[in-house]
């Protein structure tokens, strides 16, 4: 009989990250029997004003404060997530052992080029058992290796790590308005044959964890202790799903992974016909090719690991691809760029302070590839959207570099 | 060797009539070694008085005019597709029996309510081994039995007929804008198997050709001569693709109507939570719902027909379901409804002149349909949307009509 409770901690405090948070403090008071109460977030510690337009200011006046101290205080992220009250259970803490320390269940949702030095951070710090779920969109391309985020903190911490995405807009998120998402979990079956639990058994060694076949990798996982709750479909589901948010638990994280990764690149594409108006004839048509070219890319480089049905069916394929091409900056840049006669790039500058976007890296990241793999011709609307970010095609261009009967 | 050219007709000319002429126009110009170059378009003859704003006006006067006469003129469908140019070599022609004589290739476009007149009308006028395509949208639910125009028209005129659904909005494909369209094209193996093409042998006994297994018929299919190019898929695709029309054809008509059909109902709940401004999340949520509906549809009632990637990889699946809820007079009524605080029918009386709404009634006969066969239970969406279409339920009762969880 269990006679433990998961802690569960998050790691990362920005608008998604807040939210989620505030999703699970909710889940986590509802389900006394399985959770730990209070959940802890780990914030990348800032001094802030609170603006002044927040009903807050006139409390705490305007002079900078740290933002955990705000977040404790006022139970608001005043900085990402301004207007959503956070449940009290949640505690916002910016000393990372301290969050982590005796935690279970590891969220992970904080901007990925902060993911290495962070888990760098953690080491010694986490219970070596604990199971992680990645809420990092999108995926590590580096020349002609993929890598999974969920795989990043595998290897680097030696635990078990699934992943989160779907059609999830935080603010709309935060805001209750319905929605759904999926989890991608699939730990090798040492969660279920252990048995006695002896120290000298605790390590189990998982050869080929990595879900694509092209860096296998070998990592030992420590098995959780018997007495807490089995950390399965259902417990993820009384951790994660609301009456207004929908949870899915499927095996295949890759796909989940994937999904959240490549939908940012049609979603400029979905842009670029926006910006030239040519109605919603053409932009369903493109999310339809994309949907091709999910499916194709993960036929490809993950033929064992990738169910294709992730792509056509689940909240983190074809949902969050609907809604990345109708909202979200990827969308919105990419059609300004074209209203305005500019390219991407010098939108980005102009309304996104240097920050760089999500879709115009992947699509870099993806064509080069594509090509070091010799694959460009089969994924058309990948690599036309790749050249018209780069200044070698245009938007008018796009019927006949996707005509492949021309 | 082939010695015959296909005559090409058009039975309709609304503006997806005209619209599909034009294009069918274009391409018999382009393929003089396969069709006859004049198309025939039958239009329902009215009485019409060219626009103050038509360029028309001026050259034809404000006097009514027959609109046949006034489309050959012009070469343009000034009441039903204004501004667009029609090729010369599309002819309109009032009289049913002269636009469809030597057909071999019958092309239907027409508003469903017409059609079992008109095909009434055409009865020994048509070639009997003539092959058709219905452009028809959606399918006929009479109480327990799903009837797919297709089948109507094959049981009527005793031809082989397949369909053509897709993200189709009809003035963005006349003004030649990026789209795609799926052609359902299976006809039984007699074309293939007939060698000698003598008189006797010209009727082959189809059993079963009924799409569904809920009312299967037997139906008796003419040969086509063999001196016509044979008409498959590379046929259909030199008939109706162009740069800026992307065809796919595929054996499954059943799925490819189905589609067309059921995604008005998803185009009213896109609607309906556009209205309450619950943002791009929702939306996407609902059109992954729909899709998953629209496959346990047609695993229950088309189990040996539909193949289930037809909703989830083509036009007429998935990004018509995605088009039609972006745009098109269901998703907009809807949202027009909530909007106003009114109910749809008001809406539909206010707006559309007493026209009703595809997805109103699609709803309704879906619901009955639904309930006769016991299956309300596994349909949360398309129920959900008919009790709020009935005043049954509001659009803020969603969440917990469609949380299976709860």
């Amino acid at each position: 009989m269990p006679g433990k409770k998961h802690q569960v901690a998050v790691v990362g405090s920005g608008n998604w990250g807040s939210t989620i948070s505030k999703i699970l403090s909710e889940n986590t008071a509802a389900h006394p029997d399985l959770f730990e109460k209070q959940v802890r977030m780990w914030v990348f510690e800032e001094e802030i004003t609170i603006p002044e337009d927040s009903p807050h200011r006139s409390k705490y006046g305007d002079k900078p404060r740290k933002l955990t101290e705000v977040i404790n205080a006022t139970h608001e992220n005043v900085k990402y997530l301004p207007g959503i009250r956070l449940p009290e259970n949640l505690v916002a803490t910016p000393d990372i052992g301290e969050a982590v320390k005796d935690a279970s269940i590891l969220v992970f949702n904080l901007p990925h080029q902060f993911i290495g030095k962070t888990l760098d951070q953690m080491k010694g710090k986490y219970l070596p058992y604990a199971r992680g779920i990645s809420c990092i969109k999108g995926v590590d391309v580096d020349g002609d290796v993929v890598t999974l985020y969920s795989e990043l903190i595998m290897e680097k911490l030696g635990i078990y790590c699934g992943a989160l995405s779907g059609a999830n807009i935080a603010p709309e998120v935060a805001a209750e308005r319905l929605c759904e998402t999926t989890i991608g979990y699939d730990p090798p079956p040492m969660d279920l044959t252990d048995q006695d639990g002896s120290p000298k058994d605790n390590l189990v060694k998982v050869d080929g964890q990595r879900q694509h076949e092209m860096k296998p990798s070998s990592i030992k996982l420590h098995r959780m202790p018997q007495d807490y709750p089995h950390v399965d479909a259902q417990l993820l589901e009384a951790l994660f799903a609301r009456p207004y948010f929908l949870v899915h638990v499927i095996k295949d994280v890759a796909g989940v992974a994937l999904g959240g990764a490549l939908k940012n690149i049609i979603a400029l594409a979905a842009g670029f016909v926006t910006g030239k108006q040519w109605g919603e004839n053409t932009k369903a048509a493109l999310i339809r090719l994309g949907v091709q070219e999910m499916i194709l890319f993960g036929r490809t480089w993950f033929p064992k690991s990738v169910n294709e049905a992730t792509f056509t069916e689940e909240s983190a394929g074809i949902a969050d691809l609907v809604a990345s091409s109708s909202g979200g900056r990827n969308f919105r840049s990419a059609s300004h760029a074209v209203e305005q006669g500019v390219s991407v790039s010098e939108i980005e500058e102009k309304e996104m302070n240097g920050q760089k976007l999500q879709g115009v890296s992947t699509a870099q990241s993806v064509y080069q590839f594509l090509e070091k793999h010799g694959k460009t011709k089969d994924f058309p609307l990948f690599c036309a959207v790749y050249r018209i970010i780069e200044g070698k095609a245009k938007v008018d261009d796009l019927p006949s570099l996707l005509n492949k009967k021309k």
